[in-house]
């Protein structure tokens, strides 16, 4: 059966890196929302259901329903052949995923750091404060992670984690996608800044299975409704 | 062998979620940094580790090292006793505890909207309309979707998941006893609207264990440098 996925249309999201992972493994599943929205408010608005979701994304599997990006991807990695096979490995590589997820907060918050009910425009003050600090402190402190992960890997530095691609590799990919479309001027050097991320990116980009998903229609554009907008005011020059 | 937990000295923090779970069950542990923070520091800028964490908290049980809340709690929940024998029951009460971890965030940035690095002093003012927002707006959206939770649970509204304690209960608990703390207005009438997170409040103060661990030397208070910070200004009257 196929596998159920439920995230908002419209934006790629956090739904986009479960996408990824059931993409490059070529699995079976259904992106449910963008035929049939009132299927997942029905399922969040459940009064019977013992297992609701706080929020999408979450993940049908026949009768389990699971919520959170890291989660989705902690029960999928072992089954699309996108995590490591040793239990240790596991766990780090779930604590990988929880560090993309607080970067993503962090990245969200730059242009709605008051309110997720309000506009940006009515909160573009804080916002001005909260991308220069994210700019300065918080994206060198998260790449500089990842680029560490990457080059302290003892199998090398093309692989997160263990010596082939996992589901964190993909979603690092879509970090670096984000950034680069929502702050392409802080962006300018990271190639030269963390090379084993631009590395990891640039293979991840030319993977067949990626290739042709990212040419397909299933593949949403970024846009100023999602995670990572471009707002030319909150990007500046690195350095 | 003892566990290790690394994590700050001198707040509850997100240590203490991992500390109810330890406490609860009797187990062996260390609080390494309340002796030893360079012990933490020294792992953290590992050069030679693979898997360094991005931030604390983080546990070492003999050769792993787990990161992260939410991850910690789904390694060590089946060996306490504290984690539902069910496989799916087992990703719900991990999408439960990342639940909590995203309210957490938005707790914090209740004091600090704008920089983690500067004072809240220095973001007084974005912080009072995020403190506004919280109240009004996500503090009812979680709280209401734990208290569906519990009142969904098939096997009545005692426990969040299934027919015993879990990890998540004790968590649930805690983030209770942090509300307490800093809005103590805004939760003046919580135990009206979410009676079954007020009785399960009530209830986990009361097992033994956890009693004794409250009053031992090894609770620590909450205090204005956690996540749960009682600021007046930022509290107001529930409704």
């Amino acid at each position: 059966m196929a596998y159920e996925l439920y995230y908002w249309d419209g934006i790629p999201g956090r739904g986009e890196f479960i996408r990824l992972a059931l993409e490059e493994a070529g699995a079976d599943y259904v992106d449910v929302v963008r035929k049939d929205t009132a299927a997942m408010m029905k399922i969040m608005a459940g009064r019977t259901e013992p297992h609701i979701p706080f929020a999408p994304p979450f993940l049908k599997d026949g009768d389990m329903l699971i919520s959170h990006v890291a989660n989705i991807l902690f029960y999928l990695g072992p089954k699309l052949g996108l995590a490591p096979d040793d239990e240790a490995l596991r766990y780090f590589t779930n604590g990988l995923q929880l560090t993309i997820a607080d970067f993503l907060v962090e990245v969200h918050d730059t242009h709605h750091p008051i309110a997720v009910s309000q506009y940006y425009e009515e909160q573009k003050g804080p916002a001005l404060a909260r991308a220069a600090s994210f700019l300065d402190e918080r994206l060198p402190k998260y790449l500089g992670y990842f680029e560490r992960v990457l080059q302290q890997n003892p199998h090398g530095g093309k692989h997160s984690v263990g010596n082939r691609l996992s589901y964190v590799d993909l979603s690092l990919f879509h970090v670096i996608e984000g950034l680069l479309y929502a702050f392409p001027r802080a962006m300018t050097r990271y190639e030269a800044r963390y090379p084993a991320l631009a590395a990891l990116h640039g293979a991840v980009r030319e993977r067949p299975n990626i290739k042709r998903y990212l040419a397909s229609d299933r593949r949403l554009s970024f846009n100023e409704s999602g995670i990572f907008r471009h707002y030319p005011e909150l990007d500046r020059d690195d350095g």
